[in-house]
């Protein structure tokens, strides 16, 4: 069944670039070697922190194919597709199929804000679960695309076969909750932030997809594990030690945190593609910081 | 310790008014006797569920007597005395004292919010804190208020021996977690609405005052003492089971909503005070539908 | 007609304080005389600028009842009387009424955000216009109270006869176009702030009630009076001209800016009353360079 | 100068789709020749009325080309060339210089609304406008990005040679007239709605690209002209005539209004691309009362 399959935790992996501004192959051949060594339960190529919005149509289509041949085939890796017109995201997202993606994260159309109505997204979304060959979760990123999606209409997408679950990134547990209490059983809910993966299990979700998986995997997996387990105290703990953490790596310092925080552990991380710049030496040492104090680092800071 | 005073849940009790838009005593005593045979820990007196900005300053002197003179002295009544001056509120709050509050919950002024910085609010609480011979508990209602108090803010005021705790209406399960992970050993955290009670309980909070609990006292009280012996499934079996009701008497019909669930559970409920309209037939018609999923009304609808 | 009596620019003044922390009459007597000499059309008391939710009834009272004493009998002084309850905002009215008040500028009900439907504030309204024995003025000022007031709202309240115009704070020029293209003729609308009382008049506007106007009344006035007389290009040089110190003490620093520039150009400012802190010595400097750019203080800064 | 060229009033054209949903061009020239006869300045292709994100690379590029073709060659094509990176937008400008365009109209990056600060943005544009043959308008859009350009960042990249101006469609006049009383001579700012296109002219601006001077460009044209010859009751009486046809193509039923309306006069409107919806038959009758009203269609509704 379906949450054999698509729970746990996930690395939502930036893409890396080279000096040069393209696709460093290489370094993320390594850095897919190193996560799949940790108890991560699958990826995200093409979420927000993949910068896809930044990278061209055959980029994107070749990085499915690369980060699904380069990570262990018993772990599922899911492409977002979305794209902002209906036939672009169904092309985009059987193209996906082709390349081996096990599921396709699809985020709402966003830009005309006000003609995204429930009924337009709602037609959007089946239209792509129409004719999607692979299963789709709904991807909820208001703070990226200035729209939520409500309950309400993420519950009548759940009823759809194909729409096996949501990544939500609003960060509104309560919304999250009402998820939870309608939705058909077997329907994936994902915490979309590592601040509030604890409070998202305990209601019911499956897991998360986390930015600060790519950094903090087997932490993120264990507060799962524990949960599930009915170790509250110990969950508990390591979500507020990776609070800040995570804050670093999303609200604060966002893709720039993320690829710094990579280097500093020894994956690669390298700068992000512009218009986003790369982050300057206070914050960076900021970021050491706390990552020492989450756990994430040696105290001397040196690896 | 403080925790032994300040935990479990509250009911912020709405002002009862009678035919002729004055304060109902009678009716409000009888509902104070029904509330004191609850699991309910306590009451708040002039939150946002009493009206407070709608009554004069006579009536609410009068109602904080009047309601801790009506409940059990074991039990802790907290009073609403936060006002938009400084002086207005330090004078209020020592009233509230001699009134027989237990403690003081102090909304954060909020008109002039391009003057309401950090620093303005932290002055503000400190100047508070130092003038009461009660505890404050902050109150963050960025609902009604359009200003949020950031957790850095919280943590710093949690240093004052006389700032106790706080009521979090945000919803922002990241933000009360971070209060948690940050806020010195006894700060009490609570859930300001129903929706996110056993979240807050989960990552530490203490309890919740709740428009809610007003109505389903008990159920409130169990998701907090399930939470707390591990019993996770049954706790979020209820949490999950109130969240239409509690929506109903919250962010969807507000007052008007609470003010009629009251008068189909057979408390005494009322008109709100205009401005405030009270509920149409169509919406009680609903109401009464949520209320009897939720358990709180038998299925019959009749009492 | 009404437009004799309420066009032109108006004063929302600030209420001065003593070291005390009381309201220093003297000192307002002194500005007042000032404001007397000044091209203002008249004043509101009791505006937002007069820190009018941080005084207390018997304030609010006296200083109505003093302004009016002391300005011009022939120069209208409007009242502001908005409370959150409809029955306390019927009752200041009529008192306002009594001292001597003009006109009320009457603030909508804003905290139960919620519940502030059209309908409920539609009622509001009408309630308030029905019970007053003077005219009333719509307050739009969504930067204090987190609501707008539509223009279909405005234009339905528009209809009743004394309900004779709006301080439309938003700075919406689309909305005020549409109140414009639907009122009924007579109905005043007034820029709410110096930033785009220009853009209203040429819209068909009848003036302003703009913090600057404290500052720079006669500049304020020479916009409407070369605007009406179709010299736009000297109305727009003074428009240009006085944004910055406009912003200086609205937006940017609001009560404590505009209490600052008072003291600078020789009227009276003095303490904000806590929570407002006062302005420090670095925003001071800026702001009397500010002041000199705008023509309000000679360039020497002495005076 | 840049004033002869890039003045007056802009039809940012949507693009018309066939049944087939592909671009119908048989249409295009049509509605292209049309255009052509109006008092349009010019026109904008690939503007948010474009449907641009819903394009494929392929036909944005193609629409340049051929708009530009079919277009008077003594009056601008303006294509919209902004992406989420800086290097696409870079490359798409270049080619949108090589297929004939005179400017590019350039919406900033707002995806990852965290890292676009200030400076980022600054970089971003100043990135373009080094690398572009052609002029560089600056395009703010918040409605549809969620990212407002302040006055202070349009101002610091109008010392640029090659950043000629601005389509500001924040409505914001204070904003719009900081940037007139900040920016150098010859800087273009033109109202991005046609909302506040007289208001906008007022204070300094030489123009608007419009949603609704597609459907209305001689009226929008004259709104202009008038306003220059001082002739201000009249320019007045046509802006408050078209506040509702502008609405109902823009923010109240966006591009699916627009074309609607465009099929009503006798354009070439056709369907919005999915997931945008087309307007339903009740809309669709309201707008033609609307369309009546404004002078836009006969009053028997027939053409």
């Amino acid at each position: 069944m379906g949450e054999a399959r698509f729970s746990g935790v996930f690395a939502p992996i930036p893409t890396p670039f080279g000096e040069d501004g393209e696709i460093a192959y290489g370094a993320l051949r390594d850095n897919l070697a190193r996560w799949a060594r940790t108890r991560l339960a699958g990826l995200v190529v093409l979420g927000s922190n993949g910068e896809f919005p930044l990278l061209d149509q055959d980029e994107k289509e070749a990085l499915v194919g690369f980060v699904r041949e380069h990570f262990p085939a018993d772990r599922p890796v899911i492409a977002g597709t979305g794209c902002e017109s209906t036939r672009a995201t169904i092309r985009f997202t059987r193209r996906a199929a082709e390349l081996g993606a096990d599921a396709a994260l699809v985020l709402n159309p966003h830009y005309y804000k006000g003609a995204m109505t429930e009924e337009a997204l709602r037609r959007f979304y089946l239209d792509v679960a129409e004719a999607s060959p692979i299963p789709i979760m709904i991807y909820n990123m208001p703070g990226n695309t200035g729209l939520n999606l409500p309950a309400r209409l993420v519950l009548s997408l759940a009823e759809h076969p194909n729409i096996v679950g949501i990544k939500d990134s609003s960060g509104n547990i309560v919304q999250i909750s009402e998820i939870l209490a309608g939705a058909p059983p077997g329907f994936a809910v994902f915490a979309g932030s590592g601040s509030f993966l604890l409070p998202t299990v305990i209601m019911g979700g499956v897991g998360g997809t986390l930015a600060v998986a790519n950094v903090m995997p087997d932490e993120c997996a264990d507060i799962v594990t524990l949960a599930r387990a009915g170790r509250l105290e110990e969950a508990r703990a390591i979500q507020l030690r990776i609070l800040a953490a995570n804050a670093a790596v999303t609200s604060r310092w966002g893709i720039a945190g993320l690829k710094a925080a990579l280097d500093m552990i020894g994956y690669y991380g390298g700068p992000p593609r512009p218009p986003i710049l790369p982050l300057d030496e206070g914050a960076r040492a900021e970021l050491r910081t706390i990552l020492v104090r989450a756990g994430a680092l040696p105290a001397s800071g040196e690896r």
